[in-house]
């Protein structure tokens, strides 16, 4: 690309920093902003720049918050005996969205990947540990991907809390609801098979 | 989607603000910038404040430039007898990313829209007018989409440019080099066999 512009230029650059974003889409955003009003700018700007100055990870459940501990965990009408953990604050979103769960989170931050040298201490795994000996909580429920380093991650949380009082449950597996058969994929087809349940009437 | 963090959310917002960003990318953006180090989010807003702060359009051809005449306006070396119209800053710098022209240019900044409110007033039509009659200019050049709009600017231009010395001439159009005839559409094949050019031998 041919800038005649220098500013032009480096504001590319900056957008195409960004994970996703080429050079043609970073060029046609900046141009969006150039024909905008200056105040457009600088509010995008400015609500980046604020988020990233004073957003900070609970000190609890390790979710993004605004205040030292998150909403979720200040929110006193929350199971507190029921602790989900997640790959990151994604997933809290996900599960968030749903309206179905109303116990806490843990945000583990990663998961145990030693290729990419990211060990159980890089994670909040110790703090999970330090949350469960506090002697509150009675369930955990592990919503991690079965990847290889899901199960890696999900493995050494389940050992490390052997011994422990607390139940460790992991989220159900299998064909999606509304899912047509024939599309399922072998695997989870195969083992939604093997891990069937007892067929409840709906008024039971 | 829920957020823990009225932070996250506006800076969210303020990414899915931009033209062809959705709020699941916007996410994505906001939390690469989170785990990255605070100053690469600085970095990148102030290329973006500073681009949006200082840069002009030139004072000649109304491109983006840093300062109030363009690095193409300026340079001595270009062909001041040759103006090459176009829509946009991005029409500049795909034909300058061809290294094949060696003139000035015209950035329209849009085409006659009369549905949307673009008159020729809105447009820098007047000030081409301008620097044609100041008579260094010979031949204008017209790289503009031949869509409703673009035609209907063309034939605006070349209706005042009537009576003037300059030549008007419209980019060429046909099937593109390297291009399958049976790949083209047929107003462009069709056209193409109107507008034929006689052959011409690689040496001649």
């Amino acid at each position: 690309m041919n800038f005649s512009s220098k500013l032009i230029e480096q504001s590319v650059e900056a957008f195409a920093s960004l994970p996703g974003i080429g050079r043609k889409t970073a060029l046609r955003l900046t141009l969006h902003l150039v024909n905008k009003a200056p105040e457009v700018t600088e509010l995008f700007t400015e609500a980046i720049n604020k988020m990233r100055r004073n957003v900070q990870h609970c000190n609890i459940c390790h979710n993004l918050s605004d205040e030292p501990t998150c909403t979720i965990c200040a929110d006193k009408r929350r199971d507190r005996s029921l602790i989900c953990v997640v790959e990151s604050i994604r997933d809290v979103m996900a599960i968030e969205d749903t309206s179905q769960y109303r116990g806490l989170y843990h945000v583990l931050g990663g998961l145990i990947n030693p290729l990419e040298g990211v060990g159980p201490g890089e994670l909040t795994i110790d703090s999970l540990l330090h949350r469960v000996s506090a002697g509150e909580i009675q369930e955990i429920i592990l919503a991690i991907s079965p990847t290889i380093e899901g199960d890696t991650t999900m493995f050494y949380i389940t050992k490390k809390l052997k011994g422990s009082p607390v139940r460790v449950s992991s989220i159900a597996r299998g064909v999606s609801f509304g899912g047509e058969l024939e599309y399922a994929d072998e695997v989870t087809l195969g083992r939604s098979i093997v891990a069937r349940v007892p067929y409840k009437l709906g008024n039971e």
